[in-house]
């Protein structure tokens, strides 16, 4: 689906099997990711020696794609979780590890895969649940990336992480409207810290709020008089065309990944945008916690990046 | 149980209820992890303002505990994931972020409930099932830490970050030996990154390694000729006693948390342990790689320690 949307040409990679023949989803999440970082590692012509970090995560209980891939590497692993926010967390914190002298490559990776996630979040996937105007789709994909103290490629220069914000809502099938106020909050303290506008960013791309989330995002940001709400568009919302009745949109782990690795870089390098924010967001939820009456505590955390010259 | 271990003096509250009259385990496992939070605040006096990050981690499917705890305080948030590695995560990222010049203060958190976890990861809770003399039993317990630039108190002066290590073993009854390969490579590499032997530490608390764990450390030590080993302590060995029938000891994330909290600064501040490697190791399997047949991948992180004066 992903590869068959509005950004499929942004993408590195499409593939035409979205088992890579194992025989089970879990089993491809991984293999993605491991395919993902393979060929990062290649492209850049990197030595694993060079490499002192190895910061993953994934929406699978106890992360265990990331952890499993990283059997692969001799390198020092810092697993994390952040749900869909877990790029920008895995961003930040590399850029913390070079910027203070600790590292001076880092890698970074996700994954996620519709089969996986509808299958441990969701309902059985056998029941083949309809989407909505608000319920979202997660994405099939991987995206890894090599975060270096020198080398080109675009430069990131700003990591804004967020607090939880917690608005109450209850409801797992609306993503969105839970996450909105966490993308809010930390977008607010960024320009704050930075003392910028939205109008100083040719593109600020959220997470995946979806279209109910996105709405909602603008409505926050109209109710306090921000300009330049043309800057804002989301991962989620338009990842899959509105022909793929994808419900509000995409969401996972992967999809600011592969909208950044993908759309956001193509972007940056053809000076189509000079100075892009994003904003993944995650939704920290679990079935069990669902289950248990807890409302979905949701955090955002801002990463900003400037393409070269 | 842990109130009634050889170390229950070591121990700052010993709780009379393990449900905290709440409703599910998960709830008393967060509600543990919120009162460890407020009491470190309280006793330090310190305001939340002054704190600008906070690093939290637990054995729950996406960390719910520690997500859902981040809603009480307005603190930028980041959730990490290294199963009974997660404290050591968490103390060397805290340390990063410190040494870096990127925070002041941050907070650090994990907590871990044998109800929560034997009803996530191991057979129905109400199979009531035995120990052998190779499997765990998940530690009950919480506890939090304020890492500053300044202040009083021991001293973090090295993090040597784990990578990987996987020998195939499957059997998640006896994690131990699946661990010990993980700490014995940190271990190693903090020494020679150290240019440090085993006797240059008065105590090395390895996480929870149990008893099986430890022999077969001791074991792999030997082989390679290393002297000291009467350095080497295991949290999870020794939180409880023999006659407490806990298979191979302890584990779960607040294993070491609790042992170093208490066990471990209680011996640096009585100046019987001047330096002491704390070795926190984790078993980064889930329910589900189990029965897909997905060998361990284990993880050891390393954090020096001195005492005051």
């Amino acid at each position: 689906m992903e590869g068959k949307g509005p950004h499929a040409h942004d993408f590195h990679e499409i593939l035409s099997d979205d088992t890579l023949g194992q025989k089970t989803p879990e089993k491809t999440e991984r293999l993605m990711l491991e395919l993902a970082i393979e060929k990062t590692l290649k492209q850049n012509g990197h030595k694993l020696n060079d490499i002192q970090f190895y910061i993953a995560g994934d929406l699978l209980n106890q992360i265990t794609s990331s952890s499993l891939s990283a059997r692969s590497y001799p390198i020092p692993y810092l697993g994390i979780y952040g749900a869909c926010s877990t790029f920008c967390e895995a961003l930040g914190l590399a850029s913390v590890l070079i910027q203070g002298d600790f590292a001076t490559q880092v890698l970074v990776g996700t994954a996620s895969h519709y089969q996986t996630a509808e299958r441990q979040f969701r309902y059985p996937i056998e029941l083949n649940i309809q989407h909505s105007g608000i319920n979202h789709h997660t994405v099939t994909g991987a995206g890894a990336a090599l975060i270096g103290a020198n080398g080109n490629g675009p430069t990131i220069t700003h990591a804004t992480f967020g607090t939880i914000v917690d608005w109450g809502l209850k409801d797992p099938n609306d993503m969105g409207s839970a996450m909105a106020p966490a993308a809010f909050k930390t977008i607010k303290q960024h320009l704050s810290d930075t003392n910028r506008t939205l109008e100083d960013y040719d593109l600020v791309l959220t997470g995946d709020l979806g279209k109910q989330g996105s709405k909602m995002l603008r409505l926050l940001f109209s109710r306090e008089n921000f300009q330049g709400l043309e800057r804002l568009q989301d991962g989620g919302a338009q990842i899959y065309g509105p022909e793929q009745k994808a419900g509000a949109g995409g969401s996972g782990t992967a999809c600011i990944t592969v909208m950044t690795l993908g759309y956001v870089l193509n972007q940056l390098q053809s000076k189509k945008v000079k100075r892009a924010l994003l904003v993944a967001t995650g939704a920290l939820l679990s079935a069990l916690s669902v289950l248990q009456g807890e409302s979905i505590p949701c955090i955002a955390h801002a990463i900003a990046i400037e393409g070269e010259g």
